[in-house]
């Protein structure tokens, strides 16, 4: 009856989950507490406040929703988005495609603005694909091709359309200011950059976001207005109305992971991440491989790298998975057999991880 | 910048969550793996199959949701009900309530048929509700009331019906036999019974239920369809494609809770969970305290308990938490402050934790 097989402990180097901060683990183990607890309401407060420094906010609603970033996305629209509204979609990879699906679900009039996998979306072409569109959706780092978007550009575009930014792969490893760039609606992940389990999704919506919102989403459990009642982190106290039981020993980590962030500091882990893909992407050029993602918009934190000619893909991961305890990601759609995905991310953006995975994979292609 | 506050460790003796099995907790410790890696894969083949014994189903659909328990109710709608379908509700509390909320959010003609809280739902009157419904839904333990409802004479009376029911505050707690029940749609949450921190959202589909379901559902996240992509559990092996990243952590937790509960024997734990209650009611009573659920039809795992006249509830309720680290639960809706909630749930269903709110309350009500 109990679990047969050894456990197993892996180098997290594929497009996420990554590994964790030993922080954010320890916390998982820390006692339970309900989430209606004094000492949990005080530490969930205290999440939101460090949410908002990752996110670059003064946004009052930004919180962890209680399911993994997809659902962030979910989020976004559904609380944004009625039956004809028009939104545009920049489009340069899946998480892109997968806004358009999402907010057709919503009864959107989507627009998809279709950019080549491996290149950035170019702002000026979303901001001409409709006079008035209600929303502007865009992917600040596509976890599918390792590419960075440029979302304050966009911003100075956006008109009078709400801005709405998947920033998973972004949020805690590169520069992200969302009141700066007028982010109005942001959604994230834990299980990238910010080093904590998967489960939660960091979530952000300005004030002129809020106030233009969905008065009754077609979901409930992600619908905005419900979850201001639990919340209330705006210091008044009172009110704090149940909703859902909130996925405590989550929250417990995400804080934790958090925590050693803003300890180290928000531009130093930044500057880490930055210094990880760096030696990375050089090692694997050295390498002789040939990186996927366009020049100059290449996020250090996720790298995606082609799969030379005549070497299978999938037997490589393999291996690196069986000698190494290693694990990178195959490529995202079409590319899943000639593109590779490897994400030095939270912990992981290290010296030691770059090199680390630099070596397995020479050992591997004998190169 | 660290968390000022120690860490404190309470009895959780309220609706939920409940401490943890202590396999649980530690299954958060072990090292992450990716949502990808055959060793998670494996350890979410197991937690599927064991999800089915506690279940009491043969169903191949049978998975844990990357949310909780509110968003399986969602995920139960969402997947059966188009606008325009008919879908009776039995209302005898809080969570009945929620779900004509949901179900009408998916556009459902909803007939809601109340009864006393603190009452069972009647299985002939939702029957009666409309000659031909097509989901009918119920509340088997409602987590607001302590109420146990008869979900096996339901199923008798459903006809060409789909049986959707939520059984959050049923499983592994008390007697559920999903597929014996005739239920299609059932849904639960991890941190009651189970002994597993909240964050999932067990959940099951039967073949019948399958074929009519939704087929693009208004939610991305929880269509079922595309969950199956991911899941794949019928052995078959192949095609497991991404759909979002699950919550790996936490499914290593529920997979070590339910070893847990296999390895002591559903039905042992069943009785476990009955014993403690009994105690628990058998000493409030002895102290004077009058039930709220009405006789014969009282959850064992959590039980209401009437606030005696000219006691301050809240006040209770936070002696108990300041002296003796004692959650139990206020009372729900309109009985905030006339019911408590006290649940013995998991590893709390024991005799000693009986003993220790029993005499706790004593200290606190001085009686």
């Amino acid at each position: 009856m109990t679990f047969s097989q050894p456990l197993v402990a892996r180098h997290l180097f594929g497009p996420g989950p990554g590994n964790p901060y030993p922080e954010a683990t320890a916390a998982l183990g820390h006692p339970l507490l309900g989430h209606l607890d004094p000492a949990f309401l005080a530490l969930m407060d205290e999440t939101c406040d460090h949410l908002r420094q990752v996110w670059g906010t003064q946004n009052r609603r930004t919180l962890p929703l209680s399911a993994t970033g997809s659902a962030g996305m979910e989020a976004g629209f559904v609380n944004t988005v009625e039956p004809g509204d028009v939104v545009v979609v920049g489009v340069n990879g899946l998480f892109g495609q997968r806004m358009c699906d999402v907010a057709a679900r919503c009864g959107a009039e989507v627009i998809p603005v279709e950019f080549d996998w491996g290149t950035p979306v170019d702002p000026q072409r979303l901001a001409d694909a409709h006079p008035n569109p209600k929303v502007i959706a865009a992917v600040h780092a596509e976890t599918s091709t390792g590419v960075r978007s440029d979302i304050k550009a966009l911003g100075e575009l956006k008109d009078d359309a709400l801005l709405l930014v998947d920033a998973v792969t972004a949020i805690g490893g590169i520069e992200l200011k969302a009141d700066d760039w007028g982010i109005d609606v942001g959604y994230a992940g834990t299980q990238k950059c910010l080093g904590v389990p998967p489960g939660l999704a960091p979530f952000t919506i300005s004030e002129r976001a809020w106030e233009r919102r969905v008065q009754k989403p077609q979901s409930w459990y992600l619908d905005l207005g419900l979850l201001g009642g639990y919340l209330d982190s705006d210091g008044t106290g009172g009110g704090r109305t149940y909703h859902h039981t909130a996925p405590t020993a989550m929250v417990a980590a995400l804080h934790a992971g958090l925590e050693r962030i803003l300890a180290e500091g928000l531009d130093a882990v930044i500057a880490r991440h930055a210094k990880a893909g760096r030696l990375l992407q050089e090692g694997l050029q050295e390498m002789g491989l040939e990186l996927f993602a366009q020049e100059g918009s290449r996020l250090p934190d996720l790298t995606t790298v082609k799969v030379p000619e005549g070497v299978d893909a999938g037997a490589v991961r393999g291996e690196l998975l069986e000698r190494f305890n290693i694990e990178i990601g195959a490529g995202a759609g079409k590319f899943a057999k000639s593109v590779w995905r490897i994400g030095l991310m939270g912990p992981n953006a290290s010296e030691d991880s770059a090199e680390l995975v630099l070596a397995a994979l020479r050992a591997v292609l004998k190169r």
